[in-house]
């Protein structure tokens, strides 16, 4: 597949869970369980134990922008872990709706790798964790929907083509009939933001991992190709109007005094979707990629150093957002492309 | 008065109608009038005679934009004649709503001047047509609401204070109570538009010339008041949002692909809120004036040598305001502002 901004990450994870415990958790099984994993992972270099309950609040907000650790474990003040690799790209989530959940994530389309780095962390915790496993089923999970693989294979895309065109209830139909799930960038049960998709398996019973990659696999190549013609159908259908919003998202990113993090998503997608179409120069792609994670309210807190109130979180992403376009994206004049 | 950007403009309006002649006209009367002004007036400088027969398109709904020539003295096609002088300060409207209308526009406060300048050409006139007078009501005319002085003393003022408090209808009723009447921008009838509003007197029976002066200057002076506290008001309660309104404005004006009239008058009077609170510097302020008028749609066209589209006129709008503002407009930052 060609290099393309349409796939952002791709996210592996597996669900596990330790043998003849119930999966209603309980002090001592917490503990245990806790304990269990944390003994085996410790052997490995580069990882650190996180306890949600000795987390502040800032630091375990930014885990979850970062999509190491979920909401739900974050709540699970009582029982919860993390254990995150160094590099941040596996996290081991511990109590979590499963006893364990490991996690790659890895940037562009990157399942198979993402499994094969799983796979090497699972089979080290299952020499010395007995794991719930039925012979016929495969593993067992807290909710049904993950028995069999446990596998949750997930792709997180940009797709402005398919949302602008207004082709996205379509498109999630047409993901749903080939058991595929369409979630927003924040999991499930949250919202369609920014032109940002999560697109992952819904099967895990009688299904192999491998075949369960392909099925994805395949998914995403068949969007990849519908966002392209989306992209240039919209460009030769309205194509001034297009251009005329894409430029004064532009003008107001550079501009604003004071945003909201959903209206940021917003407009940065207009932003990026007007690099496709060669509007803008970026002149560093990774800047741009870090940019969202940056300005995630967490991450803003985080640049300050303490916990801020709403309207300030917002002037500073503004001030953020313009300094790093500014420094970042040049605006090519009509002319420019059209002599290109 | 100080200085200020909060009257743009004054308009001062005869209304006289030739003795004897009914208001109604004829091929016979219209052409008469016409010939008996243009007698008189062809023996002073600089004065040109513009028959609304023989105006092309575009000529025609420039001198509309220009204000001077009304859109119903455009429309009658017939019998209508513009004179108007070579700097554009002083035109007369011949067979419009009254026989004959004598109009200066001044820039600023000068409702004193522009009478002055009226009335060297109204006494001209007065010696050579014998004027429709009655020695009680004054001057007769063909609406009842102008018999008397047939004086229309009028002021065009920028007040986004007032319009962005939400106070503007309390205002019109005030200005209502106070015998003055408010006007959007192209006069009876037009909408506000871009915080512009004409201001001028009801009455024309029963009081001097010199009295409907001084009546206008006092309510301006009134409103120049309460326009100025209301911006402070305006800045102190909602500051934030509205220097990201403001921001955000100027970033869409220098880069928007497409514009509208409208939306550009919106935009456009942020700007110029702006550059009142001083988070911009204008290099030219004269050339920002211009700019009103240059992007109306006939000014684009005029332009452009050609009538255009509505999609070319306001792709071609969006264009010229994008390049004067990024040549007379500088965004200050806001620490630059604090230092100063």
């Amino acid at each position: 597949m060609d290099k393309n901004d349409i796939v952002i990450s791709s996210r592996v994870r597996l669900a596990r869970n330790v043998a003849d415990y119930p999966f209603t958790l309980n002090d001592e099984r917490a503990t245990l369980i806790a304990k269990r994993v944390i003994d085996v992972v410790s052997q490995l270099d580069n990882f650190s134990v996180y306890p949600i309950s000795k987390l502040g609040e800032l630091d375990g907000r930014l885990l979850v922008e970062k999509h190491l650790v979920s909401p739900d474990l974050l709540n699970n003040k009582k029982y919860g872990v993390a254990v995150i690799n160094s590099n941040q790209t596996v996290s081991i989530m511990l109590n979590e709706e499963d006893h364990i959940r490991e996690q790659c994530i890895l940037p562009g389309l990157a399942l198979s790798e993402g499994l094969n780095q799983l796979n090497i962390i699972d089979d080290i915790l299952s020499q010395n964790i007995d794991f719930a496993f039925n012979s016929k089923l495969g593993y067992l999970t807290s909710c049904l929907t993950n028995v069999g693989t446990g596998l949750r294979a997930s792709v997180m895309m940009f797709l402005p083509g398919l949302t602008l065109s207004g082709q996205i209830d379509r498109f999630i139909y047409k993901m749903n009939r080939l058991n595929m799930t369409v979630r927003g960038v924040y999991g499930e049960g949250t919202e369609y933001l920014g032109c940002l998709y999560q697109i992952s398996n819904q099967k895990t019973l009688g299904i192999s991992e491998e075949e369960t990659i392909l099925s994805v696999k395949f998914a995403i190549e068949q969007i990849v190709e519908t966002e392209k013609a989306m992209r240039m159908q919209l460009m030769q259908q309205n194509g001034d109007e297009l251009i005329d919003k894409i430029l004064r998202a532009y003008g107001q990113l550079i501009n604003c005094y004071t945003i909201g993090t959903h209206e940021f998503m917003e407009l940065f997608a207009y932003l990026k979707l007007g690099i496709f179409y060669g509007l803008f120069e970026a002149q560093s792609e990774d800047a741009l990629k870090e940019l969202i994670t940056e300005v995630q309210p967490a991450g803003i807190c985080s640049k300050a150093g303490r916990m801020l109130d709403d309207e300030t979180r917002d002037k500073l992403r503004a001030k953020i957002v313009g300094e790093k376009l500014q420094n970042n994206i040049k605006r090519l004049f009509i002319s420019d492309i059209t002599n290109k």
